[in-house]
């Protein structure tokens, strides 16, 4: 009997496991879903006759190589740090793995060993790693097929509430890890490739450099600078492009106003404020701002970054209650960055009834003949509901995708690997968009600054 | 015959080893003067009949403890790291020691054997740590002695050029190591004390949000926030504090202006730009600024960080040849901030007949029964001439002064060290003012907060 382990029913998982079990009898396969939780397993396998939730410790050894013998495909959705054991295992016992996390050192390092035994190692098939490099290199490699030359490649991505949930003035919600919001853009300045030349964003302007982007019936948005830009650059045969950008979108406003914590100082993570359990959303405000025997918080603020009156990202400081002197958030021990996130955190949340939506978007530049032509690549996926969320689905649905492929034999190439090869992208963004996450290619003018 | 060993003949030893020449005879010592370089020492000793210059390295293990051995007094003025070799070796041969550095965790470690060796080891006895340390207790004892609370405690230092050698925009030149010039105020927030409430301020607001000072018959000047403010609280007796805060002074329009360097993300040392050596400054100039096929350098400058056509900090910066596509700097593998060194070090550096010039200033407020008083206490010293410059004057005269005190058990209390106690401050700063290092203390009008 084929049988697909999968290791981890978080968050993530929900569209994973749907996606196989919807596939479990055609297919004829059956599926273990290990969690460190029996009840989270036991949520997602549903009492369905191919699945078997199991309680499942990563750390003991005859468990897991027990259950590691069973499977023909091994699924990892636990952290990336914890994928290494798994695969160790998976070559000594010669089993075929998927995991949505980038590709380490460690890793890359058995891929010798993997491709000897003729095994699949695919990694980064999830969402951001994942969908990024497929859809991207399905462009790029129609264009270079063709003979063109590709000039400029930027790329974003961003998880956001659905616009008819999306009843904040930030016009944000936390669709994700919080934490990975508040630490945004920090650890070094942004850099990227304009025109043949880099250019550096220090962390606290990375707010103050956004651009627009506008996707048909969903209206604009807008990005600030990955610090990782060139990451892809030799991956995606880009070595010698003009213009190489990622970056994050929100929807308009959104930098302009994060910008006055990063200018205050709230999302700084390095030191631990005192008493941090007692303090009040104003007084934890007043730590970043000159101390005066009367003039109030909110003056000194307003005068320190310069708001006007009338200004609306005053109102979406306001709408979080950060002058309030009796919200106590009670965090120990906090940095500035955890408080800041204790106090979104109350206010951000998605509400029961509320979708989340994931926006990515493509600018490929690329040169014909004499003239400069650019495709644009959008896609909006939106959540069903807080179980089937558009972060679970795009996540979820090429690792289950990936899988599946792998054990009908579909995806046979072996070694440690991510999806950038056409025998690969091809049949899984097929199938991703009979599940609704689909690629909208129009043409536009050219837009690099030549 | 009694001997003191210096060790390090750098330009911070030239006033210290002339003080302790001038007072060989009449005091009945010889020293040795012990450099890498044989030139280095030989300069520094000048052919004084009681002195000797000694070619020596620090890791040749016979000859270190050679020249220990026929010591007194040991003084090292190697670079901080290097002082806890010297001191094992001191407390073994029985050796007292002099450094102007901070007190190291291991040297820390160390006083309970320099105590039953019965050993003096004096530390932080230069400048800033030293004098700041000598001046600033006398007169808070003095408060606290006449019965008084000790509310306010604001310190600041800063190495400048001479008013008479002040001829560029910045008002600044550099006098000691330009590297920690550029660095100033990063690895994290400032932190003080207000009026009994903390506060910080991040890495790139610390320039503007500056205070002035002023010196009668020199002028004005202005302070930014040192990030390390409490750490003398304890050790100084301020633990209930209102205000305490230390801080860097320059003169005014130096922070606003440099503000701009830390806004571009010029003083960033995080990260290596590609070919920097083949950089022009206007190139290395726009790697920070957004890409356009016309705009310029200059206006694109100006427009992000806004500054207006008739403002005098755009006269600083083209006084620096920062647009000069034909100046290039040859850096090889170069930070942002090395760049900016270089750039900065080709336009500040000290003409050879140029002085320097060191402020300090301490703010002390108490409350005398229902009221509140304060005591200002200044001190401004000048350099010579380019060997006796202020800055080596204020390090190396109480280094001097002390191990001559030490030799003639004037200073006797034995342990691991700093000038805190007035049994030792009190003699020093009078020897110091003797040699023009004078702190003038004026009642002001308290300046607190309440």
């Amino acid at each position: 009997m084929r049988h697909i382990l999968i290791i981890g029913a978080g968050r993530s998982s929900s569209s994973l496991i749907k996606y196989l079990l919807d596939h479990a009898e055609k297919d004829d396969f059956t599926i273990t879903v290990a969690d460190l939780s029996l009840e989270a397993a036991q949520k997602r396998t549903a009492h369905h006759p191919r699945a078997t939730p199991l309680a499942f410790d990563i750390n003991n050894d005859q468990q897991r190589l027990g259950e590691i013998e069973k499977a023909t495909v091994v699924i990892s959705m636990l952290p990336a740090a914890m994928h290494l054991i798994v695969a160790k295992d998976c070559i000594s016992l010669k089993k075929h793995l998927v995991t949505a996390s980038y590709i380490s050192e460690e890793l890359k390092a058995l891929n010798d060993e993997v491709t000897a035994a003729n095994l699949v190692f695919m990694n980064e098939i999830g969402l951001d790693p994942g969908i990024d490099h497929m859809s991207a290199m399905k462009v790029l490699d129609r264009i270079r097929e063709q003979g063109h030359k590709v000039v400029l490649f930027e790329s974003f991505c961003g998880g956001l509430v659905a616009p008819e949930n999306d009843d904040n003035l930030w016009n944000y919600k936390f669709t994700w890890n919080p934490r990975n919001v508040v630490l945004a853009g920090q650890g070094g300045a942004a850099k990227f490739i304009q025109e043949g030349t880099y250019k550096y964003i220090p962390y606290h302007r990375v707010f103050r450099r956004t651009e627009f982007l506008e996707i048909e019936s969903y209206g604009k948005f807008e990005v600030y600078a990955n610090r990782d830009s060139l990451k892809y650059r030799s991956i995606y045969k880009l070595d010698d492009i003009l213009t190489l950008y990622r970056g994050t979108i929100r929807r308009v406003g959104y930098s302009r106003a994060w910008d006055m914590f990063v200018q205050l100082g709230l999302t700084d993570d390095s030191y631990i404020l005192d008493d941090s359990h007692l303090m009040s959303n104003r007084e934890f405000i007043n730590l970043f701002l000159p101390y005066h025997p009367t003039d109030s918080v909110e003056i000194k603020l307003r005068h320190q970054l310069k708001i006007d009156q009338d200004d609306i990202i005053w109102e979406k400081l306001l709408e979080l209650d950060l002058f309030n002197p009796n919200v106590v958030m009670g965090v120990k021990h906090a940095t500035p960055a955890q408080m800041l996130e204790a106090i979104l955190a109350a206010k951000w949340q998605l509400k029961p009834e509320d979708k989340d939506m994931i926006v990515m978007y493509h600018k490929i530049g690329y040169q014909d003949g004499d003239s400069f032509k650019q495709i644009d690549a959008t896609m909006v996926c939106l959540g069903e509901n807080q179980t089937y969320t558009a972060m679970a689905r795009t996540v979820g649905l090429p690792v289950g995708i990936a899988a599946l492929k792998i054990l009908n034999k579909v995806i046979t190439k072996p070694g440690v690997q991510l999806p950038i090869e056409k025998e690969i992208y091809d049949p899984i963004l097929e199938e991703l968009e009979k599940h609704g996450i689909v690629f909208h290619e129009h043409e536009v003018p050219y837009e690099g600054y030549n």
